[in-house]
């Protein structure tokens, strides 16, 4: 259950209007790795986190900072569209280059819809959807999605840094830049913590036997390329990160022999196909075509 | 430029048809984290990278490999819709309960739409879209994403091995699964590269001059849940991973003092708001009141 | 069974044209609140309705109406669009702050994939999806779904009208903010009609017997943030709008006792847990633990 | 700025587990009427607010209650899945109906993607997606949209009340029914309330002068199809429930004269049109037809 | 503008309930060639036509029709939901394989939202949307389209039919059916119409200037697989459907000589590269490197 | 299995960098009739073409092409984003209208996710989705599909070529038109093809009995709308494409005769209904009205 204070973590006031930049910011709202994102993400693993103790208070302590990192964001950009210009290029002239562009890259969206307030889209203006996020149960593989998506958001914030020079904005920036600094420290922690305490390890699942692998690929490089230099990698050579196997480069893909046969088709879908490979059954039987 | 073979990269035949689980597949092809995900996102990372050798390169070798997992999958999904049940309960009385349940749990858009072969939807039907792909310039960050795509894959795959006994969808999805672990071993070696290189380091992007962040919260942990021990973890203290500063634990948030005020309202966009918070103009002026 | 004649509801030219106002107006045509929605809304109610008679009837009069409203918009937005330019900046130097403002804020894809013609967008150029509409059988619930989606469309219509001063816009406008106007009563007047009429009344549905709630929290406002002045409004005092119970301000809120242990987990999805909380079958047993 | 307890506003415990029903209740989560849905809704509009005071504090009050909704709904459907079958009828002989049932009811995808967990998706696996929330800043257009949110809401937990006789998950839907019960009377409450204030009326938006529209269609209802009985509502005689004009029926729509003529056409664009329709320039100049 | 008859087109009666029937009948209403798509395709093009009569009426025509279509499919689906079963395998034991298909087969969704009447939704759920449908303005692009949509609606419209015994469904799938074979006929006799009249030819456009082509691969079939065969059809020799050049068969891709080198990169927004890749400015000068 | 070559199929290289028109230029890659989509469209086709030898051979090679076409269109965009404007009118004074042309017209987006490189969405920034293509099974509905797609694909291509003056961009777009040109003519030439082998012919499905089609219905041109002109179409008169019936002009549409009763309501749900439709039972029974 959760609780609010009307008093931010950190202030949101710009010190002058700039609604194009307002539009920019929005990606840090309801983009592909905004807030909305990590704060739904974060959450959903809270509340799916089937290991009671410090990785399930750790999840509702991040997802809950994130959804006050929203509301940051959401101030500002209200604030940054005040004053945006509502006039329109076919009937008013424009004589100011300056207005023009505020005109061209301004969200109008904002202003008819929300009456020029913060809302939960991305710099385009694509809706958020929640397959932006990931929760799979297995925290190995959850908290690097989450240290990438800390990665990801903290480099479009610090592009969107060099994209102002307004100071507010940039305090405020500067304070999600820490804390997405903080957050990526956070999650290559805890992934450490997680092979310490040997829950989970690599390669994810761990828990899947590597015997069922088919075992000669799981260490080979294959080149699909003719670039010259790939195998010159770490990846394609010494010991794997895993820390079972040993990396090697094995030059050109390799098919298989024999070239697949079409799947049978039943007459009924009106399937293009040719007279003798109709279907035999409901189920392919001992006796169909080996090659097949 | 690309090239094809008639031949796979590895057999992908059933030992039987088996529609509900063909519906299930369809995850590994369209999902958030399916084959269709990881070609294009590597596609796209290798067309946009800026640094010419062995990482332009590696990242079109994985790129192109990935293709040819989805033509793999699309392949097996169509062979076992054969024989799927087109019937309808409404008419035609169901008197096996393995046959209801392969009418509850086949896709019956597949056969309406696509004459029972595979599509690049995911388990549920839904529409694969690009929202689903990262590709953001910077390779450590993207590389970040990487592993998690191929633990994410892997995962889905191995609960996917789970769900069947048929020995030749076993087969291939053992095929995929060592693939998915090469993967991972691969881009956590490139990460260890790009450090190696000099080229990139944490936190991303490294180039961002850490004295422009809020100093005193870019390593600290703080609490939001009233959960007693989430302090205790790897993520509350010792050296970050960064290998810069040092963490800490600071319970209980601290926001800033005073409650942000309403932003300014244009009257035209008839935002519901009091007289006295008119806007004074089209931009936030000097004279502006300083708690605003 | 619907039929078509040539001749508009209401005329619909612009005094000149104006692409970046075209783009804006497309908000009205494929936006979450435009007419496309309330079309398809109602025509779905009035298929669906299961009373037949005067509010089926009024659903089909309404929402044959507003596909006449598409076409008039739609046809707004292809004379608006005329002489759009469709030169780069890259190569042709700009010299006119107008046309800058019309290169910026123009929909370059109605141009290149509509050729300039109206579309079923918004005015970000988001898709229409179905998720936009509401048809839940329920007229109560349906009729006041209406209500609201005619005051957001007559107020995005408005904001519009606030946006230009070309007479022929504002004339279209007009007709259309009147018709919204008209419509927000007509939803109003067929909420009261139908309690009139006993068929709904509150809370929606009123059919659920009241006794099968949670009766003490159903008349309860609770707060769940330290704004000082919510208890003070009509919400949390004094006779409920429903006509049953009588409203209350309750200070805090009051989780239960006990934190809700995990989920148990099965093996086979590789979910991170801890070995005593393996899966004890397929039903949770009489013998589980009651915290659980 | 937000805090979280890890007790929940309720308990959320099924007597048995339950995967088909598990699905189902994800539309109480994820779905367009769905609890994340109302938390973003209201989040946004409080956030949004240009009203300090009673009414943007309720908004946070209620659009904090609102994530704790999620998460009991979350717990919830993560119990229900335990136990869920994860055998292929491909494979597995079925013998029980019961299982076939579940084996085509259950949600696939919260086992292969989510390890069981809840999702932020609706009970078809539809993404949730933020064309979903409304946030205008116009509080009365908003209250409504909110009334509605509300009444469908609690008109789909009802439905799903009466598709399940497990005594746990019916004591967690009561208590969610009598919130959605109070909320109903919140937001109509609310609406009094802006009347009393003197702040919004109807119609929407109330500041948008009356004398613009055009004045005869704006309390006329008017008939589109041959349905006898919809000029004998409430909507089509007497006085306005916006309090202001008097309602009447208008047979038959009334078109205005004159076919459109078609919207010029750039050459460049390629669209197919007559010789003689070519365009005169950027704008309509003043010489162009008047039936245009 | 429009107007109803509450008169069917044609009957839209079952014989008895098919709630499982009636979530694969969706796919006619709300799928990606459902009766949504013409109709939205064909009022979209008959509004922005720009040339006056035969064909701009013909638009008006047909798209008028399909509204009617899918009433009619809605009408049908809401009375094969009739008595679907509400009721969940965790509490219920089923005894009857038939009543397992249909839990696991029906559309729980448009139980919970829809009261069980007929959605914008296709046979899976998934939301109807714009992306659906075709406008270009150019009407031999658009009658191809219009030719296509009407191919994959029969298609999927005979396979509906294959799926069903019930007579009243059958019927009024045959006379959906039979204007699906008309809609093919008109459109591939449109298209015939416009090169009569001498409006537009092949290639679409024809009005572009072919000479801008490069010349040698505008009728060039080029090998980029190792399938043997392909180069024995039509399209590898012989006359050009298009009238004008002689199509040929050229084995085997041809890259054009040298690597592309990587774009430049802006500092400020830290992409991975090397240092001697510094962006020079803001436009490409003329001494930059040639092979770039 | 695919391999790839370094080396392009055509050159990429604009002669200056043009931001606002590597935005446009996305509508190639991930637009509706982008590269991306005939890429996926005939991969797909490929994979499930249940027809071996030429036709399926072909559709190898020219999906296979295509991804070499996304894949100079992503080269391209990047290097048209060099130098891209990076400043916000809130704080720069804009001076030069090319400058605030620019700031306007750009993709914000691509800066901010992508470093500046191309990107999976169209030129309005929308998500690319697997909804935009088409793999139905039937060949003769799938290649109309894919003329129609080369024909919006070289419509889009010339819109663009229009659109910009730079000798490098046009040179790669004189070469993709090209190849669209081609690709028309090769599905043109497939459908003779199809026709030629006597495997598909019309109307489609052509294995679907004509004599199960509401017969009087087939050829009949109705009309729905009062324009006077439609009737004297090639579409209205004469030997049908389909090379079987003949056309007529219906004129006027003729609805049947009722007026559909309500579908029944479980009370469950409630629906609003009357008391008198209760429902009989889970299946019609024999004894229901029959005007039902």
């Amino acid at each position: 259950m959760y609780t609010h204070t009307q008093r931010l973590q950190y202030q949101a006031s710009p010190d002058r209007s700039d609604p194009v930049y307002a539009a920019k910011l929005q990606e840090l709202i309801g983009g592909q790795y905004g807030e909305i994102t990590v704060m739904m993400q974060y959450l959903f693993q809270g509340w799916n986190c089937r290991l009671p103790g410090k990785y399930k208070d750790m999840l509702h302590d991040i997802g809950t900072e994130e959804i006050g990192h929203v509301e940051m964001l959401a101030t500002m950009v209200a604030r940054l569209m005040e004053g945006a210009p509502l006039d329109s290029p076919g009937h008013d002239e424009v004589s100011d280059p300056t207005v023009a562009a505020v005109i061209g890259g301004m969200d109008v969206q904002s202003a008819i819809v929300a009456g020029a307030g913060g809302r939960a889209v991305d710099s385009r203006g694509n809706l958020w959807n929640s397959g932006f996020i990931t929760s799979s149960g297995n925290l190995m593989a959850d908290f690097h999605s989450n240290a990438n998506a800390e990665m990801q958001g903290r480099l479009q914030a610090t592009r969107l840094y060099n994209m102002t020079d307004d100071p507010g904005v940039r305090e405020m920036l500067a304070f999600l830049i820490a804390r997405d600094h903080m957050h990526q420290n956070q999650w290559l922690a805890a992934i450490e913590q997680l092979k310490t305490d040997g829950i989970e390890d690599l390669p994810v699942p761990s828990a899947f036997p590597l015997e069922r692998e088919t075992a000669e690929v799981g260490y080979q490089f294959i080149t699909f390329s003719d670039g010259e230099a790939s195998t010159q990698g770490r990846w394609a050579g010494g010991a794997a990160p895993d820390g079972t196997g040993e990396l090697s480069a094995v030059p050109g893909p390799h098919p298989v022999d024999g070239v697949p046969g079409p799947p049978l088709s039943d007459p009924r879908l009106f399937a293009t196909t040719t007279p003798d490979l109709e279907l035999p059954g409901s189920r392919v039987g001992a006796d169909a075509e080996t090659e097949r």
